[in-house]
């Protein structure tokens, strides 16, 4: 097995292949400064890492992994327009650099071309990819109707958050490992399971970004500590909190999530307050627990060898160990 | 081989299967309510028609002919964005009816979804037709590129324009075809051929389409006579126009195309007798014409019988005579 620096460093060097040095320049440049903006690159190691674990070759996955990461970052271009974002890691992002239009053709290019990086497999595995490819995309979209549609809602409840997360992030990951297994020709069963493993870590991941955007130290987490609690995003901290308070202290919940404010510490210290003395931040991190033994769960039952599953399992203990 | 009103009631009724009922209602709902605006179903239309050309039954190839049509939808959802326009077939546009962001979302998911309708295919079909759909679904995002950026030059060749328009509009006229024909498992040279006939009516059609805008019937055609050149959009008139013009009238041309005004019946007067004028309004007829007899000259190389080839150019006459 390869360690995850050296898949990071197999996907950039492929990446270079991807050519974006195409006609209308307007159309393909901003395709190429947002793929080249960086990031952990953990969906496409995801994908090479699983086609080794069922004992391929990883190269023959690069393709699979690039469609991944153009397919991720298609949905940043478009969902930066929706949340009207001016950064995305600390760069410009595509319409704000270029101008709206740009940010949703070059998006629709991008969706295009993620689906084009499966012809280069044969037909079977062609349409495997392709059809696991379309039911997560159509998801992520879900997703994200979702996450537009709670900012206008005060009823959600834990298991649509729940779902919104799984449906906007999770089932990704679940994509991108199966994805590794399809090229790898692993079977029905063993592609279903590695799945739900990236499936569940997915929905640990999320819910532990949840956990550090209000509790990360400020030191090492990448963003903004208290940024969710700022834009008054219903997390499951928020959610969890109201669930465990009584009427007053859910009135005044509610009445300090409904407000934009200058300054924001105060607020940010209050809520952490009411985070942790309702129980909703321990209650956070066990259920983050809870997702993470399940993912384990699932991965023993995987047909791979036992060294194959330590190193997914140390992948997912380093991810959960994260504090960035 | 049924007849057109035949073929648009059997997409109709397949279209009616196409499930928008589903959750959340705000991503799909959009969807049901573009789809169901109406429109000639020229496209599907076609690749029903195609099928059965090469002796496949059409209802075959109904997966194909929905895809085609709610990937066109998909494109009027997000240039209608682009243009900010207000109306389409006379009703509000999605991005008006609801908002921008979920235009792009609902838009995003018609792309999935297009694709989507292949699995009922087998891998080999399935795999042929998803790949003729990614380079021309890229190809359309090519020429809507183009487009918008023609509206801030002044230097707009006509073999420039010809390919705009040509990927813009024809390319998916020509892949609609070619799905028929790959339904009905037609050679490669067949598909070839029949592709290069619908790419090249389309670009014919395209072309009447600039005619018609300045010199249709106000009666039977559909849109506001003279649309483009209140819009000051570059076609092939007005490049044509230029083309044959002197120096002063082509100052004259290229000041009228600058002004926005409230009354446009004289600026609309003056353009099209210019037109007229310079005989760029008969090169554009006869470049129309050529596109046509190109098509046909095509059609006469197919290994089809000669009734049907009869209907093709029936059905590309009856297009080419249309007023509206």
């Amino acid at each position: 097995m390869q360690t995850t620096p050296q898949y990071q460093a197999a996907f950039l060097e492929h990446l270079k292949t991807f050519t974006c040095d195409k006609e209308p320049k307007s159309l393909y440049q901003p395709i190429h400064y947002i793929l080249e903006l960086g990031g952990k690159r953990l969906r496409p190691v995801l994908t090479l890492m699983t086609a080794e674990l069922f004992n391929c070759d990883y190269k023959k996955a690069l393709d699979a992994a690039l469609s991944i990461e153009v397919f991720h970052n298609f949905s940043l271009v478009h969902d930066d327009i929706m949340d009207d974002a001016p950064l995305r890691r600390g760069q410009q992002t595509v319409h704000e650099k270029w101008d709206i239009n740009t940010g949703i053709l070059s998006g629709d290019a991008m969706l295009i071309m993620a689906y084009q990086l499966f012809e280069n497999y044969d037909a079977t595995i062609f349409r495997a990819l392709a059809k696991l490819f379309s039911k997560t995309a159509l998801e992520v979209c879900e997703g994200q109707q979702y996450d537009v549609d709670f900012e206008t809602r005060d009823d959600v409840t834990i298991p649509e958050y729940l779902k919104m997360i799984e449906y906007k992030t999770a089932v990704l990951v679940g994509a991108a490992m199966q994805m590794g297994a399809i090229v790898a020709k692993a079977s029905k069963e063993d592609q279903q399971k590695i799945y739900d493993f990236g499936r569940l870590l997915g929905i640990a991941f999320q819910l532990q970004d949840d956990y550090l955007d209000a509790f990360g130290n400020p030191e090492t987490f990448g963003k903004q500590v208290g940024g969710d609690i700022i834009e008054n995003k219903k997390t499951f901290l928020y959610l969890k909190a109201l669930e465990f308070s009584n009427a007053a202290d859910q009135h005044q919940l509610k009445q300090l999530f409904s407000v934009n404010l200058e300054d924001n510490s105060d607020k940010i210290e209050t809520i952490k307050a009411f985070f942790v003395s309702t129980g909703s931040a321990e209650a956070t991190q066990k259920e983050i627990e809870n997702y993470t033994k399940k993912a384990f769960a699932v991965l023993d039952t995987l047909t791979i060898s036992e060294a194959h599953k330590e190193n997914l399992r140390a992948f997912g203990t380093d991810l959960m160990n994260r504090k960035v």
